[in-house]
């Protein structure tokens, strides 16, 4: 892809040149009172995006070290886990626990669908797990679960409970405290709208005490809570090197969501994210999941019978320069996936709709053109 | 402190300007023929810098992750390990070796001296090991040890050679390959010269092989080389997002570092380490270690009787611009580091010791003033 085209894969997202620019400044010491600034700052911002008074941790990796990190300090072998999954990353996380050596029960939910909470009720009732894990949305999938139910459930049944926010943190609500929330991951590079390579990890006073009081080491040393808390405390101390530049631009992106302000944000995608759906319905294509439970963040859709998933990718990016995912799991060949957030417009919403009607245009698939780009403009121009 | 200081700690290091700017390009798709051949580039300048025709993985994270990335997947619960450790990174090697249930034997050199041969060799023909660890130059002593006598060792003893290159890889020769390193890693911000926030580990086939035949699954699902194959044979497939824009760099880095030519690089880093080492001596300091074991990286001197670490450290950054490093672990408040890898030139390296002179000149230290800069200034100037 060129460095022109419009990036609408579910992450990474359009970075915003200021976050870039900020990438481009000397690296500094890592023990410099001026980069434990720069750390603190972009903690603390942190915490005000996950909603959080616990400790939050950025570290050099991606999401799925965040997955590793966030289970490997509260799992130890044997612990019985429950794992809620309805994509691909929610089977991640259960695969990574089991690799902790959990004994793992799980809820499958079918692709498309949201947990039912009866359903998760009656297996914390049937049996007493250790803790529950939960991928908020799925970038397979584009559902979003029902955080705030899950959480009452949790609490109520004495269940840690771990949350995959990877692809809503930033761009939807995520209320760790409010919630219950115990442990929280995400990565950088989705709705928090800066380039991958750093991955964030919450941990309450619960989470921190099930690691103080464990009986085993957390398999991974290098993301073991316990050695980072006096980093977290006084950023001059070494544990090992935060990855400076990334800082820069993470603290640059913390700062824009933050002057946008969150809850405006939470309301620009919904918004757009609803003209996107209406867009892609307008046109006649079907959705893999219902509005009520679809994020805000990312949208799947299936391909019209007797288009194929290639010709029409390549052409939206060689024709029309805009830069879509393919369907995971199951759903390769036969779905597509778009993400919207982070920095996403209006525009992009327009262009690529506009986008995705040319690319269909050219193969089997009979539909009024403009119906998708004139839907989403009436859902855009529409006052609520 | 400030962006215009000179960095002088041992790593990360001064970052060339091209580098740097390369970041700030666009975020691009991590599953783009675009950024798969970034990504395959990299790789392949990589391998020539590790001199080994292996597989050779650039994970998000630092060097303490590839450390536990190295081992993890070679390492099972019980297995005997030998560790030599001369060294605060020494150390580190072997409590991540611990940690994931290796049966621990270690060899304790002193701090400042490099490990004997022959003690190796009898360490070896008294018990079998399965792998020996060893950090090649510890970033806490600047004593480089004799790696290709230890990897002969090791290769006649049929014991995994796993070597912590993070403070030589770049700067000095490393050959992994005619070494007989089964298993290498470093960071992208030491001699290699870009930010931290990479780390780089490769396996050679013996090393696969190892993996391959495992009775348990790698404690490091992220790091697992095994789920990373596929990828690094084609990158246009997905695992864990690659940090797009630390490639970048790291790419930008390993291009400047194989146009100087490696056998050039090597030789500008022994010059600029020797004479800056003549510097300190021509000043009456002591060095930790003798020339004989000195790596050309990093240099570690005591502090004069009388002379605060404190004081001198904040006169260097304050009064001159230039950012050192304290002694760790036994040497914290006894000697001061300083690195000179990377893109480290002349000009760096007189004003290092002229702003040495300028902040031991505070203090109670008596010594013929220019005696260090005017040293190493002939040295620098010396036909060899």
């Amino acid at each position: 892809m060129g460095e022109r085209d419009l990036l609408m894969i579910p992450g990474p997202t359009n970075v915003d040149p200021m976050v870039l620019r900020s990438m481009a400044r000397p690296t500094i010491s890592h023990t410099s009172t001026t980069f434990a600034s720069v750390f603190k700052e972009t903690v603390t911002d942190l915490g005000r995006i996950f909603k959080t008074k616990g400790i939050v941790l950025p570290l050099a990796g991606t999401g799925t070290l965040g997955a590793e990190v966030a289970l490997s300090n509260i799992i130890e072998p044997g612990d019985k886990v429950l794992s809620i999954s309805g994509g691909y990353f929610g089977d991640r996380l259960a695969e990574i626990a089991g690799n902790l050596g959990a004994n793992m029960d799980k809820v499958d939910v079918p692709w498309g669908s949201a947990a039912r909470i009866e359903n998760i009720e009656r297996k914390l009732s049937e049996t007493a797990y250790k803790a529950m894990l939960v991928v908020h949305v799925d970038t397979s999938t584009g559902v979003a679960n029902p955080m705030k139910e899950l959480g009452s459930l949790a609490r109520a049944k004495g269940v840690l409970f771990v949350v995959d926010s990877v692809c809503s943190m930033g761009g939807m609500d995520v209320q760790v405290d409010d919630w219950g929330i115990n442990v929280c991951f995400t990565g950088s590079q989705k709705a928090l709208a800066a380039p991958p390579g750093i991955a964030v990890i919450s941990f309450d006073s619960k989470a921190l005490e099930v690691r103080e009081k464990r009986r085993t080491s957390p398999s991974s040393y290098y993301g073991d809570i316990k050695r980072w808390l006096p980093i977290l405390q006084e950023p001059t101390k070494y544990f090992a090197t935060p990855a400076v530049n990334m800082f820069y631009a993470l603290r640059e992106s913390c700062k824009m969501i933050l002057s946008e302000g969150l809850e405006e944000r939470f309301k620009r995608h919904a918004k757009l994210a609803s003209a996107f759906r209406a867009g892609l319905k307008g046109m006649g294509l079907q959705l893999l999941c219902e509005d009520a439970v679809a994020s805000n963040t990312l949208t799947v859709a299936f391909h019209p019978k007797g288009v194929s998933d290639a010709e029409f990718r390549k052409s939206m990016a060689e024709d029309y320069g805009v830069v879509i995912a393919g369907g995971l799991g199951p759903l390769k060949d036969k779905a597509f996936r778009v993400g919207h957030m982070g920095n996403v417009n209006r525009s992009d919403i327009l262009a690529t709709l506009s986008a995705i009607e040319g690319s269909l245009g050219k193969q089997a698939y009979q539909f009024q053109p403009g119906s998708g780009v004139s839907t989403a403009n009436r859902s855009l121009t529409a006052t609520v």
